[in-house]
């Protein structure tokens, strides 16, 4: 077997909080196995480019707590194309680089296989999105702190519903996953979580507003993924209700961006840890087109191939667990 | 002089973060000068409609800490007819109120000092908005917290900027004064800060952002008050913005009603405090018509007249400031 | 079956964050299966003193981010003895509860099984603690938070480490168990992490502090479990390092009570939601003398009999991802 | 008179958040004024030890949001001698270096003053520190977070408080000045507070506690300046309430070094934005000598003579407000 001289790593796709820690965990993890380790920037077009530099133990000190990621992060049409992963492939040659661990989501593993297998070049992912979205893995490094940021933009949120009675919509990430809104949408006392994968419809949410209005509720809110379609938007769910519950004032808050930064959850940092190790561990072993996740609370090793996105089916416990608690 | 018994306390308009550390102050300051408190809620409306409640010491206990209003809010458009102020006098003769502590903006100020007058009812007022408009006080209850919620959230949205080299059009509150705009764009670090009063325009906008992308900034954040008009809406300015200076993707945020909650800053704490106390030492001194504010950190009596938001003007040491540090 | 007409419901034991949130769930899944509830305050001791009060869905609005627990925590002497319990019981007796939810430690468990067989009485657990260290289930509700809590403050230690070239010690929860420290330390990048399991010894830790100082490090946070026995204490421990490792300045900080409190994270308040849906489930299923905890993402049910706390075998890749990302 | 083209900042002294932001606005506003700017490493020291290092307006960009100092600060005895004192002025010369800023507290200001003296070289201090112990300035940046680290702390010790009905003892910093201890004690809802200025004793103490604790409080929070001389210690304090007051538990949290670090607020973040430019507006308008800081919200130059801690009067109208809102 060829002796690993030298491991590149770079971040593609949405940047998510705990991508840093993950950096320090695979350039640690070189240090400790006294390999060398370069950090590409912005992902994949910075491949194209040569955007490289040479980092060592050092160089990632005092990253661990920070979001973002400081090799930055690019969408990359050029990498879509032959021309441009040929352009890639020479850079790492002549960088001597002998095999690389991206971390991002399904996207950047689709490109990142690819790659992999053109060039017969070691690829190992990581899997970083907030979205939670990519199969053979229990929890993707981001999602934990996007949960909290959610929960706690809507804790302030209720005190402004709670003083004046009124009904909050609020938008949270999600386009074709409602994860983000189910669990925040629990975490966050909502009265009603609208996702995807329900679909729920503005009528039947209408009628639960009303039923719970009755019932003694003289505030709400209600979790709306983005993906959901029970509206045209929104803003036009909102005048819908208003129009149809005239007892409510109804506002609108689109969390938007937010959710994405922010300093990472000591689950974040701790899963970035262990899956930056345990990329590491996986090339040295000689493992090419995995990503390195987390099942059961053990550092697993899954083909890329089974990674990518499908339809994930929604925890029907959780949906009850949501159903009785909002009674 | 008529000795005080029974004073009533309520909060009106727009909720702000440390009016229950106010309420607390009042209702122990009561307790402590050994008059009756009573809690009126959801504002004037619930004076009309005689939503009364006595509170003591110890009801007012753990509130310290928490955003919004415990005696919640409402809007009346009932106190502004003849008939509803004279049910509203009916219920506080009945109770027995001998005066009453309103805490809110300049609104509020307004409706209390006609109802002061027409019923010559002594009223004192405590200023609580996050907006910090009204004049005859450094500062109003809720602005400190509001800043840091504003510089918070930027700080998240910096992450993402940062890891793509992207720009951010963030908006904050404030419809007519560019306090909130002004001071947490300095505080998040902004590139640009557009304000209502300054209305730079679209254009200036450009130029400057277009400059500093030269000077070698690679992500950056524009702050702009609601009240702004440089473009149509933040919206219609990203686009303009992205058509003009490919260089950058534009993103926009809004950030809506997370700047309302939270939990209060210490300094909004200790200042609801103070203007709490101060409220009912002004009531047993016979004070009415009144507000109490902060003027150079000593707690001052300032006639409800003299609070009307005018046209404040917008600090020019700031401006320059904010010029310099964004450079 | 005896058809089940009202539950109660209390927490005992040290308070953890997600406390009130799992009470929230108990009771509005007893409102669902319209059971009636009852509020036990202040633990085994208010169930002998028949400190009961009916909870009602509204009576749990607005908790479920708070810390602590609203229905108290005390320790009961008196619930050891057998005229304790008889008490207990025959307050449960008149007030017609049939069966009881219980929300504790292993301690907690230890008392309520006890009970469960003595009166042939139908109880369920469900762990709150932030300790992690009750056998049979993944999490306990509290542990999540107090990691992020801990992480929190050391990334504030670690603002002052770093301007300073320090050594910083820092002592966290965790008599018995090293979890919170292991975990924590991975979290904040600690250099050292000492815990119970391991007792490194002061030699070992001084060899190790030497050589990071050595290859670079500037300033260095080690985190220590209370519970380490590396020396007699953190401030002797410090005092040995000052002495025998001149080039630092070392200081101590021990988190202490700031562990326990705060508002819950997401996962701590969506872990109490589904045990406190799933304990009442268990309930009414006819299950009783056990504990509803979570296992790979599944809500189970253990007999109490084997959660109690015994030794938890230490996470070697834990500590393997602690040595080599601390390089 | 002479023209300036190069300027040295420096931090000294303990460190404190908003440091950061102080430094990037000195090194922007000297970018702005077409002036070099150089930072001196590890304070005083570092001048010794020529430790610069060019700083362009670009190098201190993303840090307005970080605690610590990132030019880090160290005690310096050498600074003390005549001879290391020469070595710092040589270095200045050879670096041609025309005017320092210095970013620290009464102590710093001491070193600078004389140093300005002997060698006739322009200083400017600007105040940083935590404690808000320095003459001439309303506010010293670092003291508006610390308060807010305080009551968030105190926040989460509350939920357990209330949750076992116990009595915690506090300890906060500062040394001579009770400023910290009164703010954050009032914004906490402390029971007590107990500050050096005062010296309570702890006999009154107890008297207090045992009042209130029969007007019905269940559990009580006292805060405790480290410089109080209550007790011996806040240790044997607590030993002597749990002896003489059997109805409580006594805890104790010393809340240690997270007080000076963490994201500064925005209140600090904005002072130290305009106390960096006020600083450099200064040394070009020719002073020295001076400290640069706030005085009703304007900035001012107050002679270095000025600025020595004195005893600083206890403000007693904020005693006044924690014994009333406290019954």
């Amino acid at each position: 077997m060829k002796i690993l001289k030298k491991i590149g790593v770079l971040t593609s796709g949405g940047d998510a909080p705990g991508m840093n820690a993950a950096i320090r965990a695979v350039v640690r993890s070189c240090a400790y196995h006294k390999v060398d380790c370069v950090g590409v920037y912005r992902g994949l077009q910075g491949l194209i480019e040569g955007d490289f530099k040479e980092l060592d133990a050092r160089s990632v000190k005092n990253i661990i707590n920070r979001g973002g990621t400081f090799l930055k992060s690019a969408r990359s049409k050029e990498f879509r194309t032959a021309a441009g992963r040929k352009k890639a492939f020479n850079n790492l040659q002549s960088e001597n680089i002998d095999a690389l661990v991206v971390i991002g989501g399904d996207g950047t593993f689709a490109g990142a296989s690819r790659f992999a297998e053109e060039f017969n070049f070691p690829i190992v992912g990581i899997p970083g999105t907030i979205d939670n979205d990519i199969h053979g893995t229990d929890y993707t490094i981001g999602y934990d702190t996007a949960l909290n940021t959610v929960v706690e933009a809507i804790d302030k949120i209720r005190d402004t519903a709670n003083s004046h009675n009124r009904l909050f919509l609020v938008e949270v990430m999600g386009r074709d996953a409602g994860d983000i809104a189910l669990n925040a949408g629990i975490g966050a006392g909502a009265e009603e979580i609208l996702i995807p994968e329900q679909n729920m419809g503005r009528e039947r949410l209408l009628e639960s507003l009303s039923r719970s209005k009755k019932s003694g509720k003289t505030s709400s809110i209600v979790v709306i993924s983005e993906g959901d379609k029970s509206g045209k938007n929104i803003f036009e769910l909102a005048q819908y209700i208003e129009e149809n519950l005239t007892e409510y004032e109804v506002r609108v808050t689109v969390l938007g961006h937010i959710q994405r930064g922010g300093s990472p959850s000591c689950y974040d940092r701790v899963l970035a840890s262990r899956l930056g190790v345990g990329a590491i561990d996986a090339i040295l072993r000689g493992e090419t087109n995995v990503m390195i996740g987390i099942v059961h609370n053990k550092v697993v090793s899954v083909p890329f191939s089974e990674t990518i996105t499908g339809n994930v089916e929604m925890d029907k416990e959780l949906i009850r667990v949501a159903d009785i608690i909002s009674i």
